[in-house]
């Protein structure tokens, strides 16, 4: 009950690696991005519109679903995927990282954390145990532990108490796991997380003891929250040599189409981010050759598509000119249309890397990528 | 040349009537409601899911069009259905409404209108023939010339005098058309727009008048513009006689399900209003029993559709309770699901409507709907 992963395939010439996520809602080739669906829906799109994408595995926010719809609709329904019929599978992040990024006010303790609602102001209390029942009643097919999450840069004796508190709990995290989800014979995966901020003693410390533990996988946290990127994909790099081979490795809330290349290089698995389809709604968009705004004047007579190599639904139907026309008159239309466009580029993109890898041609794949999604404007 | 409608059948025991149009993008059987596609999108939703609930004919605003994207985009698109990619008919209105209603500033003379851009204040020229011209540019399979809308109450000679301005602009409009699309062969069609506000005398005149210009089609102006239902009905009523049988009649801007029936049930083919898109943008949708508030407490726990009888994507596939959910977290998929709903109800509608005429019990068929609709949400 510890496995939900097969390892396919090493890369030669990088820590790149293809394998196959086994989980109770079906298969997931890796490596994988997972869009996330914050509140039980994906942003501006409907299932039907995310099923034709193929996605296989999105993500739930623990603290926007505890604060609503809430355990007892939850409960009523028998969970998340009943609820929403979303009938893949559902990793939830634990709500750690909303708690002390959203929440206005917040007090924790060794025991757990106080925190007023986003939405009200009205006060809550998650200890390690009380996030894993409510996953069990969101029935998350991949479940995240409580952590404490740190800003980049932050001193030392803090980041390390944090690393400490985040390994603390997820001992009980375990606990609660192994007597509440294993013991009821359910197949319900929990992650550790690795914390340590930019600190690489703490991050090797944070590794050596989370991984001591055996969990069907891991995560990377604490990443993508102020930090340059050469430092996240060190930290990245660092990381590879002290996780078992054999487990899944998330790095959490990262998914540029550049970072997804460079945390694959370095050994992740699994990545997940609201990037993609908040961009969408503000009118950004990915092409081959970068991202762009939907909003610039060069695609008001432009009959091409948003990417000519994309064959989602806004670019088989959709002139870029029509979908300016749109965003520009406030159309929510456009942001759906952008939205499923940036989630079909990175579906795409993974699954280009994922047979790069198998045909041990990744780096090619990511240096020609690179080249072309960084040239300029004019060089094409 | 000013044929575009069959009358297939008139009730036995009302003025309602069971009809095709015959356009340009395919066939289109009456009754028929035709949801509103502002700026060249049905808000919140996509083709697919429009042409999923089989519209056939929908409405384009000339007033939004003429500033964004404006004619040089249409133009070089060859129109709007090339630029939207929808294949079926559209009907423009003529920017008449918006003039008055959404400009801060106007300046109506006999040759025009000058009018103040609702977007940048920018000042822009309206004539019978300008309108027409951009109508043709558009491609509209129906197109509406310029007319002058007043509210209702107003005084007699006001309204009198808005309403022989809007005859003479018909004339010229006909010109117009005749010259710039007939005579280039396009099969797109002209209606006459009878105005006179509320009073009769000045109704009949516009009618009388209007109707000798032998126009394909006549539609009743400026109602729904304050005035009570009941006096809106009485004029729909007085219009039957005064318009051809054998010419298709339209509602404008009306479009509640009890307003469909009872302007139906005067001798109206084609109805259109923004209402059950923005209501369900805004949380409301039509069920048998009224229309209803999705932000109602009573659905925190609902596992019945919106409507048990509506066969749309949103009531096949997700509970009140879900949709509810998503529309309390401010999520744009609840807008989408509400329009969808709203714009199925309304399809449905007017097809058993259409049946209901066919086998002569429209009048029955009306009532049932009235008194189910009407009825105390304590009664069922």
């Amino acid at each position: 009950m510890n496995k939900c992963f097969n390892l396919e395939k090493r890369s030669k010439n990088s820590k790149a690696r293809a394998g196959k996520l086994i989980l109770p809602h079906g298969e997931v080739e890796t490596p994988i991005f997972m869009p996330v669906g914050t509140t039980g829906t994906i942003k501006a799109c409907t299932w039907e519109q995310i099923k034709e994408l193929d996605y296989k595995l999105i993500l739930g926010n623990t603290y926007h679903l505890y604060l609503r719809p809430g355990k007892e609709v939850l409960d009523h329904f028998n969970g998340l995927h009943n609820f929403t019929t979303w009938d893949r599978n559902i990793l939830t992040d634990s709500g750690g990282f909303q708690v002390f990024s959203l929440s206005d006010f917040r007090k924790v303790t060794d025991e757990g954390v106080i925190f007023a609602s986003v939405i009200d102001g009205s006060k809550h209390y998650f200890t390690p145990e009380s996030v894993i029942q409510f996953e069990n009643t969101i029935g998350s097919d991949i479940m995240m532990p409580l952590d404490e999450c740190t800003p980049i840069p932050i001193d030392y004796d803090i980041a390390k108490k944090a690393m400490n508190r985040t390994f603390n709990w997820l001992i009980r995290s375990k606990k609660e796991w192994e007597e509440k989800v294993l013991n009821s014979n359910k197949m319900h995966y929990l992650f550790g997380i690795i914390q340590g901020n930019r600190y690489f003693d703490l991050r090797k410390l944070s590794a050596i003891k989370t991984t001591e533990l055996d969990l069907p996988g891991y995560a990377i946290g604490g990443l993508s929250v102020g930090e340059d990127k050469q430092t996240m994909y060190d930290i990245i790099e660092f990381l590879d040599d002290l996780i078992p081979l054999e487990k899944p490795r998330y790095l959490m809330g990262v998914g540029k189409p550049e970072d997804i290349l460079e945390a694959v290089a370095r050994g992740v698995d699994m990545l997940d981010c609201i990037f993609p389809t908040r961009a969408g709604r503000n009118g950004s968009f990915f092409t081959k050759y970068g991202q762009k705004s939907i909003k610039n004047m060069s695609y008001k007579f432009s009959e091409q598509p948003l990417d000519s190599e994309c064959n989602c639904y806004a670019c088989k139907n959709f002139t870029s000119s029509y979908i300016r026309h749109l965003f520009r008159s406030g159309e929510i239309t456009a942001m759906t249309l952008l939205s499923i466009h940036n989630l079909a580029f990175l579906k795409r993109l993974t699954e280009n890397i994922r047979v790069a890898i198998l045909e041990d041609r990744f780096e090619v794949f990511k240096n020609d990528f690179l080249n072309s999604y960084h040239q300029k404007e004019s060089e094409y």
